[in-house]
């Protein structure tokens, strides 16, 4: 096939920019020197590595199945996998079972990516985004711990219940400036705040708009975690930022055309995922598992999936019910769907 | 608008009706009666101004998104409202932050009411009652254990694993009518007798077939609790009776036209609904969360799911499948779909 | 009717072939005898008692309902009731609740059977398959925990999570042959190689591709539980096998036509559910409910849903948001939908 022929590495590429909901491949760039820098900075590779092969799988794997060719080759079956890439070897220690783990969970996520587009996507006019990564990667963490072959590693699920409530400074200017990149960094599970500026260049690059609204979901998140009382070490993590970035991006910016009653709505919804970030921590935590974006991919899916001319159901009979209306007794203009 | 122009008044009393499924300003006020009752009796306030909080915030809510002008005026956008306004303050101790959290809270309980309706009501035919209620209310009392500025109150999501199962003795009578009125009281979280007397009289107006159906549906869950051996504790404060009370009245009057048939399928529902109870309450209780109305949710739309003419799908490939018949050898009159 | 008068015996044994996606009366009987051979081993008989009423009442239910003819007469409403009348024994000990329990529950899971198939099956083209079960199971077995008339028993719901992880001998040849066996045989929650053998035949009876996939899924569960150092004691069981065995059923033989691409595609399905396994074992035991057959349910739905030309949604607006395009300045052209 002469799809077969395209360039791969710029597949690659705009399946990383993805993640932000980019398709650039000079974008993609920015953030694999973003994902190195982390690991160059912390001395662990593997996550690069998994990062790599993650999003090499997805896609490998989207081409052998024949998912759609067009977004193949716009990154749409790419970013899922980069992501599972990139967090498994987070969370799990490297073992040669890890490299099995990460092979497998890259081309899952591909079919789960094709599940999501043909049922939340096609049926009900939602998009999947990392819905998948999350799926396969908590599924993937949570089953890490059942096996000898993989160990979950330290404290690496951090989860904001561990924190003792109580009062607590206010941090300092220099590092609200490190928390602001870090929201950001997170996305890629990456804690520095450098690589956290790299990524919201590679953002500008793309799309101005779209690093405005990262830049201000990362701010708002800031703003409502510490104003709510989160604790402050998984604040200066970037922990409680990184979902509102994504969810400020995609409710601003890409999944609705921004006006000002748009931004408005997408205010109310950032708001919301710091709270639903604070819940899914609680939620996830007997599972042993992290909350990945899921606070972002579950406010995601409900503000975009109100569509307009449906209504809430009246409290009157449903129509076509196995049960109901046996004897014909009820008139056509009653129905109530 | 000429809508703007309505009795906002009215609306609000409606919404609150509609907790019920029932579209009436004077049962509305016999439902406030009841909310303010339990506060003068327990000397608590918060539930009451949350409640009202809710409706307002979420019905504004609605206007300001351009919802469905007839919904609104029906009060299908500020039943969730109210409920989520009366939940917060139950189960959350009074801080600045909590009055921050059920305006959030109820806003953005319009907006899951939107996606449910375009999503489980629009495609799949399912109303969804009191579920925007029960996720917001999870996502809110969850995130809530994440916050210092929120303290998550007392033993207050009663759970019935706590207690120690034994031989316990029947309630005596004058128990027993008090534990069928709080079954009903419970639907707006009011632990209060006279409460839910007040309730039930509200329903009667508007509907007498309602009122019989809650009060079946009260009925059928405190002798199934205790048939069952439920915790007596539990079972006296109405927590095992509320979301039978409302699946009864869902299923039996409400979603489907009445008929002896109907109404066995009410009782199959509503029996279920309180083993669901049981269920949900061990389920949630990890997360530090009530299961608020959440078996009613569940078991109701198990119930009314059901379609004519929409069989299993027989055990023959499926219609469609991505990397299915690729080489087209299968004829369409071997479509499974 | 005609159809009350067709024989009632051949729809209960079909119904119990189902659970194998067979239709098949003769392997009807061979799956019973399968399992009155694991409770004549065990002396317990509950399960078989269980088992037979959980499939009389469920296909009744489903004649009293009117659910679709050929669907009941094939045993497509019986397979989720044998199931559950075979569940809930194994967990619950025999108390006068608990067959009133097994009734309810059966009864139930046609209901659910009929909601699965009303919306995942009619909506979104996924076979419901033992989704029903699991759902039913986990509410009753989790409910049990809070009656005192029902115990849940022992340490039946057996959490891989109890392992200490560590070196473990690989099981001998002899017991490898006994695992393979019951990898099959706890399809039906029977831990005996010999019950499995009986089902295997009767499987090949049927079919014999079918018979070919369940013992090639026995096979790659077991590599791959060994492989990823699962616990010795849980593997040995034929816990990590079941689902497995279901999954390279349903994907490689009975929803997919079968084909080299596609074997392939049933291998990848078939290792993820074992990683499933893992992780659901961890993710469901705060509730003390078993995972039941959940992994094969959750992978299969995921294999099966992805169809022919539904791509993912490109980051780009969504058609009809409530609150989008309010100005209609979007031509449709730029429609993402």
């Amino acid at each position: 096939m002469d799809s077969q022929n395209r360039n791969i590495g710029a597949d690659l590429l705009k399946g990383t920019s993805q993640v932000f909901f980019l398709e650039n491949a000079l974008t993609g760039i920015f953030f694999w020197v973003a994902i190195a820098y982390a690991s160059y900075v912390s001395g662990v590779w593997a996550t690069t590595i998994g990062a790599l092969i993650g999003v090499v799988v997805a896609t490998l794997t989207a081409r052998l199945l024949d998912c759609d060719e067009k977004s193949v080759a716009s990154g749409l079956f790419g970013f899922n996998g980069v992501l599972v890439g990139a967090a498994l070897p987070t969370f799990i220690a490297v073992t040669p079972q890890l490299w099995a783990y990460v092979v497998i969970g890259a081309a899952t996520s591909t079919v789960v990516t094709a599940a999501f587009s043909a049922t939340l996507t096609a049926k009900w006019g939602i998009p999947g985004s990392t819905g998948p990564f999350v799926l396969t990667g908590w599924l993937m963490v949570a089953g890490a711990h059942s096996f000898g072959g993989l160990q979950v590693i330290g404290d690496a699920p951090k989860l904001a219940t561990d924190y003792v409530q109580g009062l607590a400074p206010l941090p300092q200017p220099l590092e609200l400036v490190q928390i602001f990149f870090r929201n950001i960094g997170q996305v890629f599970l990456l804690g520095s705040e450098i690589s956290g500026a790299l990524i919201l260049v590679g953002i500008f690059i793309a799309s101005v708009p779209a690093g405005i609204a990262a830049a201000a979901g990362s701010l708002v998140a800031l703003a409502v975690a510490i104003g709510m009382g989160a604790d402050p070490a998984v604040v200066s993590q970037g922990l409680y930022g990184f979902s509102p970035v994504l969810t400020a991006l995609a409710v601003g910016v890409i999944f609705l055309q921004t006006s000002p009653k748009v931004a408005a709505y997408a205010l109310l919804a950032t708001v919301t995922t710091v709270f639903v970030q604070g819940a899914l921590d609680v939620i996830v935590a007997p599972a042993g598992i992290p909350s990945f974006t899921a606070p972002y991919v579950l406010t995601m899916y409900l503000f975009i999936a109100p569509k307009k001319l449906l209504a809430p159901h009246p409290h009157r009979p449903v129509a076509d019910h196995m049960i109901g209306r046996e004897h014909g007794e009820a008139p056509p203009s009653t129905r109530a769907m």
